[in-house]
């Protein structure tokens, strides 16, 4: 261990009485929850960018956080990591994840930057086999560089798309390298400051020839995780061409990538595309895109990425009712893309932070598990909707009807359905009894 | 001419520099623009519903309008119609459009509902025929009973999914006897209030199932106009399936229906979706699905639908010139989905606010024009995206390089792509040129 | 007891562990909580208009609710008094609140809508009397008429000013009567629509002068109760002048009535507003003008009011710990200003919005008290602005120090204070602890 | 002249049909207006941190501009200050704006960044001397330094509160000394990241008593100009103090502060706050506040504050029709608060930028003095009101009159006002005639 968080012990479980605020309330790793542990069904993940790379700063302010590691080259790189290891120790999760950017200081030159993205791969290589810790997944920085300011795959140059494509292909390589469960593209600059110099249409196609190069890729070396872009509707661009769950869908159809890609989700991104997270998760298993998720919340009334951690239980609640109901992660997990607030500058604060974001989740899982369980919810829709299994509406929903033979029916047997309630009130409160 | 309007004399064009408040300051419908006459690009349409049978109610407070035909029978209804027809008249424009709601009161039966609407478009058509009036589009009002409180298509009552359909026929057909342009279809309760009692791929799929029929039986019938989908994202219900020109390509694509539906785009529902209208236009276009608009703005600072007249040429500027760059309308129009004020309680404002967003549109399509036959602006994007034309640009972007032959030229060629200017100062200077 | 709700018996609190839909598994009227009972504490008021006069409307669909006294006149009046009090009865409610507009229908005349109002009044009291149920607050409906819809107090046409002030006289006489605790004034339709039409300075004038009559006649007929006004942003006009709490005040200050009339507050409106309820909260204890609250939350992501009950006790447990610190209600209380969905069309949905309301209240007041009684958060408040009692502190706060005398000992003493983590997470995971 | 804008010219008017993108084509400083000259109505003023100290960074990206004087000492602060004064003279501003953090690097003590800004301002004052460019305001940057992270006066920690005084006074003195016409204060830190760790009521008083030092230093050392509060609701904190201008307003008058200080009103921040431009302008002028303004407009889709130029007319005219009927401006002008986009990399964008915002703005002042000489509008006004000229009225508004006074006449004469149209509509086209 470095000294960093030098007096701070593992984190244990000890329960929700505790009023140790270094110990985990709700997240107890080897409990049993629908047959499987509870660390098997969450799959934490700690994000390195936020947690070990961000500095504090805000668009009207500079760093606040004192980090060792700031401000240096390749050997304050290998501290990075090892107060990066060092946490996840602490914490006791499963996984991490990060981008090339996060790990490595940028070299002069292409080549540069990839092999100080291999050398730091060794070095992650050797601390992973010593810990136990996973990668969940790589990705590539393709937003933080001003040579992405006009987008990456989609930038007018044809040599940023180049350049795009070799940094891909290198995090792609150490992703499989470390063994990573899957590979992540979030378009950071995919989209536009403003219309006004956009060619929208081929820029689409651009991006979908990246896509399409990664898939490929991905098959080439055989790698077996799975590719998942990362919705955002907004910030940095003001607007962003994967904006949420549908327009990925659409976008994956139009290019036959529906079948090779999946979304990972994130909190804030859905409230800020006007939904909330359990909506882009419903929609998502109903698509057949469900893979990932960012556990991170949005303020509600501030209008940028705000990356908080989760606390409120009913939320994730809803979240873990989905993701249960649509067969839990495969090879995504619950990744925390959430960074402290500016003003948390001690080393504790993280530990902090990844606690309650923690427990938050495992409360919500726990309750989720037992509204399964208790199955009043799940009979109630399908009371709702049994009417549906009737001959006649099958008929209808199968294809087996046409417009006039139906409308026909309805003037003939004077249909005039009555008002059934819909029982949100209900049904809130039936939820908030596991919460 | 009824007296609805008595004392109001036809509106005229009289030039930019005229004070009188009833006169066309910009739209000239016999001017030519671009080689075509400026009605035949606008395709003006007025709104029945907003115009004729909103009360001027809001969610607090009751009716403010007086009109004659409220509180009617059928007798009522044509007065209404009288009326209605008077103001295509004093405006001068080409189209109207309507749905069963707006037009006829509603019978006890679907089948007593459905000889109402069959009725009044006896005395459109005779109107029609005198005026020289035409349809736009005709719809279903699948909103306002509340039958539909939960759903139409997306109903967990298959027998108002049954009804629905049989109200869609209705008016397909009515739309179809009065040479109809298009038929619109808006899914003012196909979404939900809350997820909790939701099955979202389910209701996904039968509101499929539902257009799926209609364009079987436009194609019956033998109906030549086009099938539209208009989007919106939220309101009334928390959310709707058709929530922006992206989703809407998505299920048309999973469906398989998306060389059949176009979408008709409102300005606001584009606001209230996270975009700038000129965002939809150009996205549809893109992706081969532009049909028709609705042309009223949205308050910037009201989260909820506000259907006021547009009022800065600024925006239909930029508006018509991707309409114009998408090619102009074919079937579809610009219809004003506008209401007036609750406080424009005077028959005189369905007179301002028509003119006034005529006019509005008028100068947009003249300064956009004139932006095309200027030159500097498409001469920009051609040179901003000019490198995609090179030899190895192509190869990437057909497919023919993969990421590997791309990575390995980059480090190779040491690519280091220099920063451009994105120039949206300057652009917006330009375009300001021509408002 | 009528048998609208027939079949449902008087709600009993059973305990968090009960799966009766029916019962309370939070509220316990009688349970002691920092020495006082909770029914004393919360002072639950239900809404008349949203409980028994809204009729399940929308903006795009009508009346979804099917109740034995819609259209009707004084009879069907009194049946809704009647159905009133059972609910009030069935829920063990201590309070109900009214407008006029929602306890009798409109008279042809100002005379014989007072005279309604009157009725009603002697209807209230001999209920009033036989159940125990008193009147948290009256007011006046000054929005839902035709003849506000350019203002009440704020109209340009000084009789509606006058027909304004006639009306909430009527009201306060009535609220004297019936002994009720509060009287408010929310501004429905005091804001406009659109500036172009509006003397801002005049209508504020305006409004002030009605105000100052409201607390001049308190005065004079001796109404012991508080003079609230209820600020809300926006909806259904453009703008609001009671925008938000802050507002409020400089408004109250403007016109010397600070220290005559509090704020309720609306945990809605606090959001519509880009607040936190506990914000208002807080600022209004601050201010010294907290008085009573609206507990219906507005969805996150819908622009409009929507009225919804409260169902997060994370929410709640932050509102009455600010609630508790500003030494609890006076004469103010919890109204529940919420509406069922409209889809909610049973009888019974009634009983579940208020129960699940009443619960997630308890929840956070037993959650507040927790916190306080633990003390450990207040503890850490007092330590984070502990050097803000040193004499040195003091001396600059209370204007015993000039601004150079303090930048000669900053330059003097080379002042460069450290940085303090804001211990946000920890803070976030100590409150959850208590919910 | 530096080399920066090499081979750039100094800006001329050139009328509205000028094709030269580096002309005016609206602003023409000598025409008069209303009898003033262009330029002293406008009263242009540059902002130093925006055009000279931004480096095009966002939360997502690193900097994209390349500035000779970035990451320099002193010597490059002069060559910073040479530069923004050629733009100064290119563009024919007669103000310019800064704040300390942009003008001189950091010192290691307070001390040293004190004798940096004297230096710096030696530079200015020779600078202003040969040019005649004129100071609108001075200001501190109590935002950037993560000293401030916690707020600057309403920090816990009262070491921070005086090193703000110290600085505030630094930066008085300059601009006393360089004759600026008004002193700004921008609350950037002045609110809380969250509630839980804010005393909100300590904080206020901290802040009022910050004003006050300055107001009374200000009238020690006989500074003429006015003290401005620069008001925004949110970011960089959740809740800023300074929320718009009603919060304002109540804040001095709770510490009798509102003879002594104005608002600097940015139209970005307006929007912010959920209000119009001109709402904010109407409301501080009826407050007797009004003060200058910040001339950078917000993207309408975006929560976070993007300070763009203003680029649409309609908006400016609305904007400058309520300056010209507060009776323009005083010590105030037009600043633009506004920075090129992150693409925008080239020295001349600097000059796309303002020639774009300044032709916007005399474009809107022209059309609201069109506006004005017409007199139609105000006439409409006058008319819409006039029934409060009535005796009758006054007595009401005056208060002569009270309640039960009112409502007896009410009830005795019957009165039941009719509904006059708002016209909005009308309005809205009218106004439209003059942009």
């Amino acid at each position: 261990m470095t000294d960093f968080f030098k007096g701070i012990e593992p984190v244990k479980y000890e329960g929700p009485e505790t009023t140790n605020p270094l110990a985990y309330r709700h997240y107890n790793p080897d409990e049993v929850i629908l047959g499987k542990r509870m660390e098997d069904h969450l799959r934490f993940a700690v994000a390195y960018w936020h947690s070990f790379a961000w500095e504090g700063t805000d668009p009207f302010g500079g760093r606040t956080f004192e980090r060792p590691w700031f401000d240096g080259g390749m050997d304050a790189a290998t501290v990075k990591a090892d107060v990066a290891f060092d946490l996840f120790a602490l914490l006791g999760v499963p996984f991490f994840c990060f981008h090339d950017a996060d790990v490595r200081p940028e070299g002069e030159s292409f080549a540069e930057s990839k092999s100080r993205l291999d050398a730091i791969a060794d070095v992650f290589e050797k601390k992973m086999a010593e810990t136990g810790v996973k990668l969940l997944w790589g990705t590539a920085n393709l937003s933080s560089n001003r040579r992405f300011m006009s987008g990456a795959a989609t930038n007018p140059d044809p040599d940023v798309f180049a350049y795009t494509a070799a940094t891909i292909k290198a995090n792609m390589d150490v992703t499989m390298r470390l063994g990573g469960a899957n590979y992540v593209l979030w378009g950071g600059r995919e989209g536009y400051e403003t219309l006004l110099n956009t060619r929208l249409g081929q820029e689409l196609d651009q991006m979908a020839r990246m896509l399409s190069m990664v898939v490929d890729y991905k098959h080439k070396i055989g790698f077996k995780g799975t590719i998942l872009v990362e919705p955002k509707p907004q910030e940095p661009t003001k607007h962003q061409y994967d904006y949420d769950v549908a327009t990925v869908y659409g976008f994956l159809r139009r290019y036959g990538l529906e079948d090779e890609v999946k979304v990972n989700i994130e909190v804030g991104h859905a409230f800020l595309a006007g939904h909330t997270f359990e909506h882009e998760l419903a929609l998502a298993a109903a698509l057949g895109i469900f893979g990932s998720i960012d556990m991170n919340r949005n303020d509600y009334q501030s209008g940028w990425d705000t990356d908080q951690f989760p606390n409120n239980a009913q939320e994730t609640t809803l979240a873990y009712y989905h993701i249960l109901k649509a067969g839990g992660f495969g090879t995504g997990g619950t990744n925390f893309d959430s960074k402290l607030r500016r003003q948390s500058v001690d080393p504790v604060d993280l530990l902090h932070g990844h606690i309650g974001g923690m427990d938050t989740c495992a409360r919500g899982l726990k309750a989720a598990a037992a509204i399964i369980e208790d199955g009043t919810y799940d009979a109630f829709l399908n009371e709702r909707y049994k009417d549906w299994q009737g001959a006649e509406a099958q008929a209808m929903l199968k294809g087996d009807r046409s417009l006039e033979e139906i409308a026909a029916r309805v003037e003939h047997e004077g249909i005039n359905p009555p008002l059934r309630s819909g029982r949100q009130e209900f049904l809130e409160n039936l939820i908030n009894r596991f919460v």
